[in-house]
């Protein structure tokens, strides 16, 4: 088989992707990124190696979405719109062109999805597994985007869609005895979930313009919600029985109650989880409700440097075993 | 031992490196970015791996400077001065946080020495080789930057500082046989530059101010001459013995005449390549000569699409048999 240049390559696959006027067609060493009049840059940046992050036998179509979406729910929670990337590729040996031609139409897709272009790149070669760095650039028309550290005594603590389809997904992924008691179809969608997170991009400006703190849920609800509490030095409580499961999350939990630790505290969430001041709750979820996107009240900000309370439904204290899940 | 979590090794070795105000000292999940009014953002991207782009074994304070100066590299043959960059890291199994605080105080030295800081990045594990990945931010002071492609018909060619060390060096860095005959301190000079090029951001403004076109020598001056000139669409003639030449490569180039074609196809120069119109040679090399950067008149380019003429002392046309080294 004759391989590709990396030059045949970019302009193959990757060029067609950078429609941005500063990226000319990945044609120089560097691009230009013009930020308009008004306008703030929000920068982020996610790794995601082969068989930690994702698995090396997932479609790289999903793939390359979700290296995406990792970063796009990173902009989400700050606010941001998206509007551009950088890609880093290292192709581990025996890497295919029908591979890689499946990767790019991954990134085309959810490129036009969220409106966010290709703006730079570079590919190499790696004796390891896939690993694919994605730099990614949004706009917010503001200077003063939603930080971690910003929870107030008071504010109502919010998460966005559901919890714990991530961590389950992986599960049903990986064919997971823990969930045979399941629908196919249950299984098939908390899969899904884990291997195509959906970013709450259009949630964006409703954090931007009511949050007090926000941040992404990447590394389980329990222990992010811890850092971000820790950021503000305040506390909280929690109802458990608040926080969202999808139906194929509640099948799992009420199959195997150990299953509600793996929810609230495995990764892969990508949900947004914000504090919002008492008086600005009402608008808050009206512009969530007009955006299509559910949030879910979990809890109360209050004062103190005491470890979060999460309690039942009964009103007894939930100790969690596993704080925090970590891909690192 | 007991290893640090990824928040712990972010605040003990990156944070400190995090000076500008949007990084908020890597506390939260994104940065701003701010654009000086007038300026304009340049990007670039460079992945490197272990055992291919630099060795595994080498000084990990060199490792971080050079993952650093390949992109400081890129930045300068746009124009671009210094200004932020993002760093994903990718660590192999059993990394030693002697080995991290190294590599960060490598970063540490160069950030101060360019005004580059840290804005951000992300840590994950790997069963595989390190891998960084840097995103670099310059500015400009202007939205028309030296692109590959505006070399024009009766420009002059130059090169910066001197072409082959790097090519030079590794072979030096591997004991290879063939550098035997060397003094060991031509040896060390060549394998001293292979390991920590030299990024030529002071003549950032000189080829910003009078460059048609500009790259960084990155994969051997033979091949990328041929990148600039077939994007440009227009030929040229060389003179050999005009590609200056470090005395320790001209050395190792008397010992062995096959090295002449490692130091001119070989990888690893991280000089400028530009075209400099006829009318502006002289400020050029008088703004070159100011900033204290040898700058070297190569050839001219020559309108027509055929390969590149390079010819020696006696007029001869000179062959190469591998036009480009390529890492990927």
């Amino acid at each position: 088989m004759v391989r590709l240049t990396e030059d045949q390559l970019i302009s193959r696959f990757f060029a067609p992707l950078a429609i941005l006027p500063g990226a000319r067609g990945l044609t120089d060493d560097a691009a230009t990124l013009s930020v308009p009049a008004g306008q703030h840059l929000v920068v982020t940046t996610d790794a995601l190696v082969a068989d930690i992050h994702f698995l090396a036998d997932d479609d790289p179509d999903l793939i390359a979405r979700k290296a995406l979406r990792v970063n796009l729910s990173d902009l989400a929670a700050k606010g941001a719109r998206p509007h551009a990337y950088t890609l880093c590729l290292a192709l581990p040996p025996g890497w295919r062109e029908d591979w890689l031609q499946r990767f790019a139409e991954g990134l085309g897709v959810d490129g036009q999805a969220f409106g966010f272009a290709l703006l730079g790149g570079d590919t190499v070669k790696t004796t390891g597994p896939l690993t694919i760095a994605v730099n990614a650039f949004g706009l917010v028309p503001t200077d003063h985007i939603p930080r971690r550290d910003g929870a107030r005594a008071g504010d109502t603590l919010y998460v966005s869609g559901s919890i714990g389809d991530g961590a389950l997904g992986l599960l049903a992924r990986r064919g997971d005895a823990k969930l045979a008691g399941l629908a196919e179809t249950e299984r098939d969608f908390l899969a899904r979930r884990y291997l195509l997170p959906q970013p709450r991009t259009g949630l964006a400006p409703a954090v931007l313009a009511h949050a007090s703190a926000s941040m992404d849920v990447s590394d389980g609800l329990v222990g992010d919600l811890a850092k971000l509490l820790r950021a503000s030095r305040v506390s909280a409580d929690l109802d458990l029985a608040a926080v969202p499961l999808s139906p194929a999350a509640q099948a799992a939990c009420d199959l195997d109650a150990a299953l509600v630790e793996t929810s609230l505290t495995g990764g892969d969430d990508y949900e947004i989880l914000c504090a919002v001041p008492a008086e600005q709750r009402s608008t808050f979820e009206a512009a969530a409700q007009a955006c299509g996107i559910a949030v879910s009240p979990i809890g109360t900000v209050v004062s103190g440097h005491h470890a979060p309370r999460w309690r039942d439904d009964e009103g007894n204290d939930v100790q969690f075993v596993r704080g925090s899940f970590s891909h690192f």
